[in-house]
């Protein structure tokens, strides 16, 4: 052998690929090697895809699901928040339609003293996201420098972008290899990617919405717990402080679906308004942000404080402060009749008289790409101002002829197929459903912090 | 859309390995699709790699491990051997050690009037090849061009080449793939990759010989047992007749290990003599061969014409025919003394007395490699002059000081690893073993030909 700088690699892939395809697990050191080696660019796609469909089929222990994100983490910059003179915390929403807490949320808990540094995603297939509803607002810049958003975060108590490049690489690498070789479906793997991001927000706590139901990733209520399950783990061993809430994702939250629409419904909540669904579930996630933050003893606490920041008018004050710092046009905060609104309004009215017992969700929120206000690829656009009103919600009772729900388009054109999508997904019955759902399933809190 | 020449193609690799994944078989088209697209290039390695593991993980029909075969067989060229005015039968073997029962097979098949086209491998880790052995002769080109194949087939009645570029590219592709990916150990895939590359031959009939024991690569009889069926399951839904002997790799088959003290040996045989297990199992494919390709009405009937082409000369005579074809210099075969032989003999004595009760055959085999008689890696050349001559096989009685082997090489350096190999290999007891192993374990033959 010819004398060479570079140290020999402490593993063969190859050889961690068998032992994780024979049902053994992978040490943090041979984790961290395939994951740091895959982000330089030294082991191939090939190897990666192989052992990918190993953690699928064989699935990972807590300590390799931990060991996968921290190595996932560390590929990439870590936010240091340690110059806030107070607790930093955030929530984290697996995905859902009409999902608008995060505009809500961030106010609210900065008014409240806590640090709300947001690092947020964009909407991809059914699902809504926070950028492009926050990009709904004119001027609204979600595309801060990090000295920005540690300025913004610093004088606001919140600041919110979008992923850079420079957070979780492997992340970015592995998901691009995962959707194409069928290695996507694992949760340990959905664990990794969710939390890697999330973490490097560098704050000291993270509240969970993990959603279940028609409407949310995953649709049965045991695979949510279970993701959550591990979510909260991952992040608990990594240091931080955590719980998740299985919530429900039956039917859409709230009653606005899109982006300018979902602006302006909470823009109604932190003025102490909004529908009742969706500002029960924001002081619920508040009261966990608090109690976690510890800026509150209790969670119930938490609930009271929140409420009271809502009443005071101050949460709504923060919101116009963020708005502002993000470059937003504040005139669209203080009359959200600016917004961006779709000036063709369309009913879909009801062909039978019932009561509503269901609702297929995804479908609710598969109208809203169809109108334009989501995407079905990355690479799409969105437009702001198309949306949808839900008047009906499970358990209303709705008379013949009487709208389920609006349809804020462009054109009637655009509407036909949002229209029958909307039709397909309501149920009715001549009674109503038997029991409602609640809003929060389960809490999965660990330890006592 | 813009307007297109080529077709769409008619499914996704990703929807494949998720159906895969999730334990569907996938039909012939879609093992047909995936294995053209990825040897035209046009399915990248990552996406072949995930596919891999799922077959490992999740194992295949029947149906699908014929199917593949099928696939990865008319990747490339099948030889048409319609031309000839006889039935055509190979045998195939899964590796050993001392395993040179191709060289005697094929004069011997030939001489009783069947055409024997062979090929055949070179060896890897701790077993032989047939190519090796052959280019033990000096001058025996392996290197036929297909027309001379046929023109040797037709005059002398076998013929044995190397696997060719022509010849499965699929397989080629796939297994440099699988080397890398951990998905060596799938008996599906071994196969696909086996009957792929010998079913190019386009014979008649295949005899397949699936050694098990410490010198085969399936350790355990209920794997060769597995793969054995596979395979003659395989060959006839391909169209083949297919027998498979199990048979004994627990010590060294013969007495010599090497190339050229192979070609010795079987030069023995071929001329009545030799070590009784080398011919006993050269009798019983050879019986099935004849069976199988209707030289013989039964293998009884079989194994009698094998004995008297032996008897009669005749077998050698075809061997020495054979040799000239392939450009061989007969005078080694005239006077197999003249055949390359290291000139250093070293005695690995018996420190103590006893009777053999069992032999690490991989270690022995490994012990040729050390000499510089097999290969560590495909690139690695091969001495045709070393080797190692068994005297003491399992069952025999040993005195202390009394040679197990005899070690042929060049230098004592050379051989004092080879000798620990060998030295660790044996175990003695103060009894003989309870019972001797049979040398055909089993016979695999599904259907009535």
């Amino acid at each position: 052998m010819s004398p060479t700088v570079s140290a020999p690699a402490p593993f063969r892939a190859v050889d961690l690929i068998r032992k994780k395809r024979d049902g053994s697990a992978l040490t943090p050191a041979e984790i961290e090697y395939l994951v740091d080696s895959y982000t330089k660019g030294t082991i191939p796609d090939y190897q990666i895809a192989a052992w990918l469909m190993t953690v699928v089929v064989r699935g990972m222990t807590r300590e390799e699901t931990a060991a996968l994100t921290h190595s996932m983490l560390h590929s990439g910059e870590v936010l240091d928040l340690s110059f806030l003179p107070a607790k930093t915390v955030d929530k984290h929403s697996t995905g859902g339609v009409g999902d608008k807490t995060s505009l809500i949320l961030a106010p609210l808990v900065a008014a409240g003293g806590l640090f709300v540094p947001m690092i947020s995603g964009r909407g991809l297939g059914h699902t809504g996201g926070t950028l492009d509803k926050l990009e709904a607002i004119p001027g609204f810049n979600v595309s801060l420098s990090i000295p920005e958003f540690h300025r913004v975060l610093k004088t606001g108590g919140a600041a919110m972008i979008g992923q850079t490049s420079e957070i979780a690489p492997a992340d970015r690498k592995l998901y691009a290899l995962r959707d194409v070789t069928g290695t996507v479906e694992s949760p340990h793997l959905i664990c990794a990617s969710i939390m890697s991001k999330k973490l490097a927000e560098g704050t000291d706590a993270m509240v969970l919405d993990v959603k279940t139901g028609s409407g949310a990733f995953m649709k049965k209520e045991e695979d949510a717990v279970f993701l959550a399950e591990l979510m909260v783990e991952t992040g608990e061993r990594i240091g931080k402080k955590m719980v998740a809430l299985i919530t429900n994702m039956d039917q859409p939250l709230g009653r606005m679906v899109g982006n300018a629409t979902e602006v302006y419904e909470s823009i109604e909540v932190l003025k102490g308004g909004g529908p009742d669904d969706l500002r029960e579930l924001c002081l619920e996630l508040a009261s966990w942000m608090f109690y976690l933050g510890r800026a509150a003893k209790t969670t119930a606490d938490g609930k009271n404080l929140a409420t009271q920041l809502i009443s005071s008018g101050k949460a709504f004050a923060k919101f116009r402060q963020l708005v502002e710092l993000h470059s937003g046009d504040v005139s669209t905060i203080d009359n959200p009749a600016l917004l961006p609104a779709a000036q063709r309004r369309v009913d879909v009215t009801s062909s039978r008289g019932g009561y509503v017992t269901s609702i297929q969700c995804e479908h609710i929120g598969t109208a809203c790409v169809v109108l334009g206000g989501g995407r079905e690829k990355k690479e799409d656009s969105v437009d702001p101002a198309v949306g949808i009103i839900v008047h009906k919600k499970v358990g209303d009772k709705v008379a013949i002829g009487e709208p389920l729900c609006t349809i804020l388009c462009h054109s009637d054109e655009q509407a036909s197929r949002a229209r029958k999508l909307i039709e397909e997904s309501y149920e009715l019955n001549a009674a109503p459903p038997a029991y409602k759902k609640s809003l929060v399933h389960r809490v999965i809190h660990k330890r006592e912090h």
